[in-house]
């Protein structure tokens, strides 16, 4: 896997002092303290136990060292990498108390990206055959947006917008104060900067005949069928970007994209994908 | 559902906010203000469209009121209580804008808590027959443990440790280093304060033989099937707080409970819950 | 004015308390607490002593709110609005010492605001016959983006991308590296999501050529001759926006609209728009 | 230039961090991430485009450290220094994505201090032959002050009072309400601690005597012509520091300088001092 | 007690949050959640215990609302009082569990600083005779100095510098590298801004005549005995501010204040005051 | 002294940098940058300069280092030790500028943390013939609560919770809510998680009996003589942890501890220990 993107650096470092103070709290880790003696040095590998698809190594060793900026992280996989059961992921050295500090939120980090990651691979595989690009959805967990997104990427997906004020989806409630999706549309062109652009949500073919005559740079196809899909990625004929949603699964996203759509989106890959297993064991040396 | 705690409202609200800034970035909801008019106000409904149990009001409700204080937010249900499919669990009634604004920010929170507490409720519900209680671990998603464990609760599930600093939990590691059950626990109990309870880890019956021979107050049972727990808890004999923990699952909890352990702990409960469906309908007024 | 978009309150709230503490330091307004007796009350009007456009209401009322939330504030103009000398733009009543601790806050917001917006709209008025827009770029002064933004729309303009993360802008270096013109529009169509637009920056009509080939949704014409420009809108043809840029002035600007261009950007509404003169009168009541 | 003051260090990280956060937003360098190899390095320099003088180094330099803390930033030219077009300030070398993502952040404060340097040193040099100070006020950018008022020094001007509370500054409110000069003088010198200078603003020769026979450290002589200055100074006698403010420009400052005053203070050179044109010009290597 | 100054609201705020953060940690009061009902009323007295002056209302007070705006904090004594045991300061009435969680952190302020302050009026009743006033030093607990030196004011002090950046203040060290005590006063002089004020350490009458030449502000006579401090209240001729310093204890400083001093300050009333003893008395309703 | 805990390094760094924002403000040290050459180096001892005990080397070593990282401090004793007058605690070397600005804010810290410590040494020291350890309690300074307990560790004693989460203490009105003892207790064990102790206050012998009947892990004797703690410890018979609070001194502590009590808590020795006096002497060099 290559060509991800890089995550800024101090969202990486906010988000693991935040998630290090919530695991430390007040006292530290009182049972290292207690029973590991200060000088105490050790190494560790970070490992998966189950099947995958590995993201979020800078967040990781960003945990080790924020706690102690002595211990040495290797990284021997990339993000991206598919993993098999006892893949090594990563090899530490250095303080044994800084290890044993950091490992719960370092793990907490790489097994919720690798999840999301692993999810979004599945669909991506399942997709191969077509034109289709697996993408996800703002349904994300809060305060972890910017990482789900980067994870997303690792599994081969692509992003939607990041925020409400990034692109503009218009929906039916905007539809119907504005007045028609005509009026919405043209609102949107008038007020949104020339480098922001429009999609429209639609459910049927009929809202979809209007909104593609007003020219959109997107539309999104809810809840549709395959087959009213198919007839849908005509109706466009090219002239708008064709996004999919609702109803994604694992079971049926192959014949979504077999429809002929540009894009599907998928909350599940985000809100609802299982943690990927990784460990890590430590050698006290 | 009765006698949940309460989140302290700082911690809600400095969640609530970062979560509102993720969302709403440098531009804030380009879309609403492009179609709805800055006056116009709404009326919506936020209902469950998969059973669970509900968690997560005061969040979602402080979603919106951090938008803009004039939306009213009614709770028709409160956390803890089980959904149908179709059961309304709040109304609401403001400015159309804010209401819009605010929609994906309370739902993330409100789907994922829900998500958790509902995951929660399947395990208790597996161990009612029994004196098991099932809890948390610290296996939680960055930046969202206390809302989380607040989620267990509301499923009917019991805490465990916070973080690393209030409580002793001793692993291998630190036996391994301290040279020996005993030496960890007296280690630990020399150490921490009078109020902090000591767990301690063991794999083998063996091992725990001669850990509850130096007083723990609890130990965690590990990766033991349902027949060597029912020894353990033999052994144990009520000496000490008997926690089972690993490959807990829908199918597996009842026999771990019917082996007569004191606690099970999940990390799938936090960690993997799928977010529970729930949206937020709107009608412009 | 109107149509204009809403500042997310939680950047208004964090930048003027930030102003606030920048202000009021360690020890508060030592001035009013040693000669103000803590009962007095005042009125005040904030009027505006040269013309210009109105921009910031929201920041000014907030700085007065976030001193003491006892002050009323009453705007009797909206942002937008084109000010004469000696035009009231809102009424203060309340503790005199509130209202004097957070004048020089509201108005430094009000004044430099309302500068950006003043200095947008003589650009506007300049291309006002033509089809183009004015609007801003990155070049903004740092923690003020999002509100000098604003204070674009204010004054009649649109706005560039908000950050490096929202839009591609590809440069000469970007090409030098890609290796063309061509590979980095594919280039940066594989990596950016469906949603984020892609411009391309050109020196030269033949770089234009070559740009307008592979399909990038703006250019920017770079410190061209309005004679190349028009030429330049020319080759362009209508297959993307055509933004000019470099040596807009209030003296150049007419011209380059003429030449027929979508979006004419202006570092110089940003960075350098003088402060428009509002001050504050008090009546001690 | 020399004897300049030291940003606070926290200043300076804080600060940039908030630029680079605003300019990177949640995905970072899109462009560059998508054309530029992770690997690619640069080199490029920073050059004045127009002739003024230096202000903000460190934190340019800071900016692109905080990006990656590879980069190599080698300042050639320092804080004060006069500068012609063309001339060369900072050599830098490092990862091409991380010079260009820290680009824009740099050169914004570079930019903008370097303009509030050059406004206040071609006030200085019209005041240079007599023995007036110029000084800058509390009308700045809000959440620049503590930057401005560096690059104030390094334009050779001198500091005004930061905030609301380390200086006493008397103005007409606080006469009428403490029931006189005298009374309000004596009020402030009772509250305020012995470290704390007690400035008066007075509109008239009359109000300056009544103001003088009390004691002030400063008086503020505001809205004054030369003439009346010049009178004002003969009145003070060297009892006071003698401030004048009030249509300070270009071309009449000489003239208020030669009335005899100590200081000349100007809210100009903060709040409407033009951008100095800085570029960077980057070099693949 | 009159003509103490407001402490600035978002001080207040934030020393708050922050100590209710750091007590009520993750989970919030587990003990109230356990055994008080929800909807639980109480009323509630703050009394002190000991006799002593009161400060810190503003703190208490802000402690409770921000853990429930709806608890009614009602001040029967204002700061600034002295107290005798029993007297009633402030009475609460609202939810029992809001006012057992914020009891500790309201008392924990209220009860530090009324200590800053009955440490203060010991020293200044001892003094009341001489024209010297008692005032603090930037020896204070860090993160309170602001909170601290306000209640110096509510016991009849005054306040030195709030920081290194408000005031200068020359030492021995200063006058070595400067080269005398001239060079350094002048070198300040020409340095620091004309509203900041210039004090000297001396430890001899010799540095004292030497600095006293110079025309700084103020002197600071340290570690003098009382009739070296006479001696040299007469060299200083009212030409500055004589302000004592060194081994001010209850015992010694009637006699330093006799001296004809006009300031003397003291650390020990703020790093070493003992806490006044108030508690608070909660009947459930 | 050995076998401390350690800092979490986040807290250090956030305590350190809000005391030097508080100290340095918006200007920095004006004074040495004025006098002290930009390129001047300077060595320092930091030494007690009465008898003590040490705490807080961590935080002043940040100090230094926050402020210039060129500054080097070794330190030549541990936490914990007992100091006599001049002995040194560290050494510095670097430049002068930066570690006159870290003076203060690093001795703050030393100064009131080896307070601490030594009072709460002074207490281990009377009881060191008995059983009875000494701890403390949550009356600590606001924002200092994390120190001023691990100073209390270095001088001996052991700490009691941290907050109000992580451990239950029912009080009086607990009971009288809760409807008695019993019901508090069981409503406490139902609520909190297996892992959280249960303390109960009492202050009759009548009260304790009922207590202990129900199985709480720890029972707080407040204010009872020694006589009265004797026979508490009788009833109790070690089937709880038997602590004891309320009038501790430093003539009272030993009758309390021989009456054959496990703890004996103490406010005293955070809220009120008189600072240790500490001083930095500066070579410049």
């Amino acid at each position: 896997m290559s060509d991800l993107p890089v995550l800024p650096s101090f969202l990486v470092a906010d988000a693991v002092r935040a998630a290090l103070k919530e695991d430390l709290g007040r006292a530290g880790d009182i049972t290292s303290n207690a029973t590991i003696p200060m000088g105490a040095r050790a190494t560790a590998e970070i490992a998966a136990r189950k099947p995958g698809v590995l993201a979020g190594l800078a967040l990781a060793e960003r945990a080790f060292r924020e706690v102690d900026s002595a211990v040495r992280f290797t990284a021997t996989r990339a993000d991206g990498d598919a993993l098999a059961p006892g893949d090594v992921v990563a090899e530490l050295e250095g303080p044994a108390r800084a290890i044993l500090a950091g490992e719960r939120v370092a793990l907490n980090f790489l097994c919720h990206l690798s999840g999301v990651a692993t999810a979004t691979r599945a669909l991506v595989a399942r997709v191969a055959h077509t034109r289709a690009r697996i993408c996800d959805t703002r349904k994300t967990l809060p305060g972890l947006r910017a990482f789900e997104k980067y994870a997303v990427r690792c599994g081969g997906g692509s992003n939607h917008r990041f925020g409400l004020d990034d692109a503009v989806l218009i929906k039916d409630n905007h539809i119907a104060v504005a007045g028609g999706v005509g009026t919405a549309i043209a609102a949107a062109r008038a007020f949104a900067g020339h480098l922001v652009k429009i999609e429209v949500e639609v459910d049927t073919l009929d809202q979809l005949r209007e909104a593609i005559a007003c020219g959109p740079d997107a539309v999104l196809l809810d809840n549709m069928s395959p087959d009213e899909l198919r007839e849908a990625v005509g109706v466009i004929g090219g002239r708008a970007i064709a996004e999919a949603s609702g109803n994604v699964t694992l079971e049926t996203v192959a014949a979504i994209a077999e429809a002929g759509v540009d894009m599907i989106s998928s909350g599940w890959i985000t809100h609802s994908a299982p943690s990927l297993d990784l460990g890590l064991d430590v050698t006290m040396t």
